[in-house]
């Protein structure tokens, strides 16, 4: 397909090896991967974990559930229930295994009372990042909540899950394995203390940074990865991936050329890439890096080559000096998102290097 | 409707009285409104525009350009011109008066040689901006293409556009005020070198800062803010709008709630709001201001409560200590978006306070 506007590519080839790669480590590491398919929300790509041999998933929302509950039977929602959204997850919870986090008192309560199928739920663990779950400390709200599962036919009690999100926020792999290794002993010590009670528990974790670069995972049962499978400069910057590893790109075709302040203007701005930004090894504040294009697909980082500012449709790129005259308008740019799942998201539909159209959750007209 | 997950709200009495304001805006300072609809992107909300009386509006892209042309017959198209997208240019040149932005030769020669039927273009001229145009200096760049345009029976010259989007940066009236002379100045002295030879010329001028703000649009002839519509946290600290003034608005329901660091978790999310972040009085980045629930809408700000980060679903919102007992799980939050452009491209519906659906481009299954 000739490019003609923002387009995001995929690079199906090093995506399944990707894939396989995880699937792989998951292997060697005697857990489960129960891989998170927010970043892809694709069901064509849902098939090729099928096809390795994973038999479920994560998702980020109920909405999502329902889309991947065609060809999935065993989802957990990895977000904190929203109670008001208990009819759709009665009507998950009696097509599939829904799997479900809670973590507090007043929503296992909600649930025990209003659910009409069966559900498994996790008790979500604060294991750092502070953002959601109960603090490992707190084992009296874990008691009450457990008193609420036990009294219920309904709300089964499957184990503690955590999620090491401030990994994000490392930027090497020392200070990712200091996180993971201390979120993992959070899991592994609860699981010591409610071993006894609750013999058949589990242990769900793992980000993206944490399940590429750590080797000890032991005392874990499933592990739950997503942005894996295309990674993006963020997981780069963090040294959880190598640029070889990222499998999307956005291609943007170049509107206006700035010689005189050596900036490029190419069509693809917020609304493609996400506003997301990251600080980059020379701590300037960047939108997406730009890497060489080769006939299917592309290779290396072009040096020190960017995209500095996104405004709505606009992404302004910064190229070097000796460099901005090999550039003319029409030319199409190669650009690695910051956060691929926020792209994906937002571009609803990937075009393969072998030119093949791939939909995913929400695709409108392509 | 019950709201059960994030959902954009709009409050289409005041969005009207918005509308109302700067088309009397316009006729006082006797300079022709062109709105940008890239805010709403919505036909509904187009129509109660020309209920006032706009009869052409400016738009971000080709494919917006299609959809509103179904009601729409005088569109200008505000993004340089993308060459690549030439056939649906002449697509949209044979059913509309389509307008576009040419800001180098290399683009005037190309549609010179490959339009099939008559457009009328703008020069487009950095007015100070420094993201797309021409400098106002390189008077033999413009002459070139005019040189193109007179050659040509399709590319017809309308005259110099200028958008004065460094305003976006300004926290005061004072300073928007500043930037607006200035740069309406530099499309002026345009118009004064070029009148002799372009007698018709017109000069486009406008952001919804400048816009709102000021009074001198002496040498204008017509205006195209956008934001103006709903306005949002952004325009508020700018000081182009009140708070009152802000007509769209998230919802989002409470999932969680950690009194140990006053933080309340909504689902809304990177996804609903868009990443999209400002600096508010307090010197604290911020993705969305929480305002006061009303039986069919809002009112005031909550004070000192707002969102301090998103992830993909998940918003963390920061609550004063005395106020952190009054919430609940299963309440819903009135937010205010930073960039209400962002929030309605991701959110593609709205819920009017009056409990109606409203469509945009490229909406999903509401």
């Amino acid at each position: 397909m000739k490019i003609t506007k923002p387009t995001l590519l995929l690079d199906e080839y090093n995506c399944k090896k990707n894939i396989q790669n995880m699937f792989s480590r998951a292997q060697l590491h005697q857990v489960d991967l129960r891989p998170h398919f927010k970043t892809h929300q694709s069901l064509e790509i849902g098939q090729w974990f099928k096809e390795v041999g994973v038999n479920k998933i994560t998702v980020s929302s109920l909405e999502m559930a329902i889309y991947f509950a065609e060809e999935w039977s065993d989802i957990t929602v990895a977000f904190p229930v929203n109670i008001l959204e208990i009819d759709t997850i009665n009507a998950l919870a009696e097509k599939i295994q829904l799997n479900l986090l809670v973590e507090s008192i007043e929503v296992a309560q909600f649930l025990a009372e209003h659910l009409k199928f069966k559900i498994d739920f996790f008790i979500k663990i604060d294991v750092g990042t502070n953002r959601t779950g109960i603090m490992p400390s707190k084992i009296d709200t874990i008691e009450s909540i457990l008193e609420v599962s036990h009294d219920s036919d309904t709300l089964i009690f499957l184990g503690f899950l955590g999620h090491a999100g401030h990994t994000y926020k490392s930027r090497s792999k020392t200070e990712v394995l200091k996180i993971h290794q201390k979120s993992k002993n959070v899991l592994v010590d609860l699981k010591a203390i409610f071993k006894a009670q609750y013999p058949d528990l589990i242990l769900s974790y793992g980000d993206t940074p944490s399940c590429s670069l750590a080797d000890d995972f032991s005392g874990i049962d499933e592990i739950r990865p997503g942005n894996f499978v295309f990674y993006d400069v963020m997981q780069y910057l963090i040294g959880a991936c190598k640029i070889e590893d990222i499998t999307v790109a956005m291609a943007c075709p170049i509107v206006a050329i700035h010689k005189n302040r050596n900036e490029i203007v190419v069509y693809g701005g917020g609304i493609h890439f996400s506003k997301e930004s990251i600080t980059d090894e020379n701590d300037v504040t960047i939108y997406g890096k730009v890497v060489k294009q080769e006939e299917n697909g592309w290779s290396d980082l072009v040096p020190e080559t960017y995209i500095k500012s996104l405004s709505q449709e606009h992404g302004v790129v910064k190229v070097l000096d000796s460099e901005i005259n090999n550039y003319s308008i029409g030319d199409v740019l190669i650009i690695l998102p910051i956060h691929s799942c926020m792209t994906a998201n937002l571009m609803k539909h990937y075009l393969t290097t072998a030119d093949r159209k791939i939909a995913m959750f929400n695709s409108t007209v392509f």
